[in-house]
């Protein structure tokens, strides 16, 4: 039974675990608490950044001799293997840490075990500590380790009556600068932005993360399979590194500020193939994206049930008239709908920000599903 | 200045007043607590039928002789004039009340003036206390009374992406069982429910309010200026009352259940000239309206700036195509769009309740507003 100064500590190191959110990618965030033996605060850390020591580590040398007899208070279950760095659950051990209390079990097939370790070398080892909340901060990478593709977030702006344009094609601005702040948190707290040649087309974003000093900025990602991108694009501007993927029939441009890839098209001839898109970036150790791009390509992507949570900035405006926020997800009918589940409501500004997920129960994904980059 | 125990007694006259919402047209709702001379509750009431008792009535009667000496906790100010009941004022002072606190001066020109009369005859009148709850729960009948025409409340359910159907015209249901009893309560509030023809042929919708015993019925309003309504449509059931409105260059058809009218066209040609069938509905004591129609006809009544209130149920649904909430309100950039103030947004089972009002800054109506009948 976890005391009341460890359940603190937990949400402390929740806290901690999401100041690395957007940088430590392959690996997950990672908040940690050291506790000395009379359960006051000794230490603390969080994984900064992938290479850099795990959250332990920098906790016991913030704790130094305090550690020994103490408990470790982390957001994940303490590694067992020796990657880029060596195991935790040694580290702990040498620094005779008597008890850890871990929120979330480590799903990851090499790094798992080490609660086993520490308990085998005599530690009191308890789990399941705020796991909510420490689920909710590593959302993005236990997602991605469990379905072995990146986490998909899709972002869209809109009307109340669910436009992201005016008949005219003009958008700026629906939304407040609120939400538009809010949505460049976002973008630092994904490893990769992803648009369609047609969003690149229309608005030549920039896609980079506006931000304090440090921001990390994410990978841009355009879906342009017939390789239509002109020289002067905002995002060959090299402030960020981009990655442009055309189809593998296509000559990959030579684009100075981006790298290129050529991946399969869809089956059905429309844009890429969704899972080669997403196996290659989960190859260039992208585990988040967010999703930008128009309707059409929304509607791909939830097309291939390929969007795990959904963020809407909601602008109090009607249009009647113009591009609907999403197009084209393969849904004909009421019953083939898809239905989410809202967790979070707030106001932003004027504007309204609903966050929902997919219900598990979504229907299966439609076959051959397609990247457009139209939208 | 107001005692601790007026504050009570109006937020209690507050709650009183709600009691009339939908049966009171084309009186406004009034609640009313007589306070003893000691600030002891002595009586309550409110104002429950047209035709009936003013709130004042009932609370005095409620409170017998102990009204004397004592305070009426008023949302309205007492009217001053002889209707179908005495003045409230007059009443007031028969039964020795030494103070009289309200929250919202009477707007209408025969009716004010209690104050003043109350004041000249030595009782102490103090005003404003509350005054935005009270505002609030006479919303209807105060927007109604300042703009010389009915209150209109657009109501529309639709998907988090706008869609108000599937492609295949299918939307049961997209909403919750929640929100759509919400709905029969904003029915049962109202004085009147609009539609249009293109509405009653595609969901031949019967428009009573569902709910307790002894449910207030609104006027149900097809507009049809062709006359296309076919004799066994569920709105001629006879349960409730219904006008069918009908172009003044087409003969009115003969319903048995329903009464007609004939109403000039929208100079557009397409539908009724929205401001004629505002002024008839005025003209049958109908203060207040609940707007049910499609798309097109949403889009009318905001082209013609006739829209006092949104309420929108959003379900955490997504469509990607289907008819869209609204349609054709006359906008076509930007910077036309129309821009609202959210003044509440609830969580109603799985599904979002936004109510939001049109911002006052909100762009001149365009011209030759028409009420389409296709919606």
């Amino acid at each position: 039974m976890a005391t009341t100064a460890e359940a603190e500590a937990m949400r402390r190191a929740v806290a901690l675990a999401a100041r690395g959110l957007g940088h430590t990618s392959p690996n997950p965030v990672v908040g940690c608490v050291i506790l000395d033996a009379d359960g006051r605060v000794a230490g603390e850390g969080w994984h900064q950044r992938a290479g850099g020591p795990h959250a332990e580590v920098h906790a016991l040398r913030d704790a130094g001799e305090r550690a020994r007899g103490g408990t470790a208070v982390v957001t994940l279950e303490p590694c067992n293997h020796t990657g880029r760095t060596g195991p935790c659950a040694q580290a702990l051990l040498e620094a005779g840490i008597a008890r850890v209390v871990y929120a979330v079990a480590d799903p990851t097939d090499g790094a798992a075990g080490g609660a086993a370790t520490l308990a085998a070398a005599g530690t009191a080892v308890e789990s399941g500590l705020l796991a909510e909340e420490a689920t909710a901060v590593n959302e993005a990478w236990l997602t991605s380790v469990r379905h072995g593709r990146p986490f998909v977030l899709w972002k869209y702006a809109a009307t109340l009556d669910g436009r992201s344009a005016a008949a005219d094609g003009t958008s700026r601005w629906i939304t407040s600068a609120a939400s538009r702040a809010d949505v460049h948190r976002l973008r630092a707290e994904a490893d990769a932005v992803v648009i369609g040649s047609g969003t690149l087309r229309a608005d030549d974003p920039h896609l980079a993360a506006r931000g304090p000093e440090g921001v990390r900025q994410p990978l841009r990602v355009v879906l342009d399979s017939d390789a239509t991108i002109a020289p002067g694009a905002r995002v060959l501007d090299g402030t960020a590194p981009t990655l442009i993927a055309v189809a593998e029939d296509v000559a990959a441009p030579r684009l100075p500020g981006a790298d290129t890839v050529r991946l399969p098209r869809a089956a059905g001839g429309r844009g890429l193939h969704i899972p080669a898109v997403l196996d290659e970036l989960l190859s260039r150790g992208v585990r988040s994206v967010l999703l930008e791009g128009g309707p059409t390509l929304a509607g791909a992507f939830l097309a291939a049930r390929a969007v795990d949570k959904v963020v809407g900035y909601l602008a109090p405006v009607l249009l009647g008239a113009g591009a609907p926020a999403l197009a084209d997800a393969g849904i004909t009918t009421i019953t083939q709908a898809l239905r989410l589940t809202v967790t979070d409501v707030l106001r932003l500004g004027p504007d309204l920000r609903v966050t929902a997920a997919p219900e598990p129960s979504a229907a299966p994904a439609v076959p051959n599903p397609t990247v457009s980059e139209e939208s």
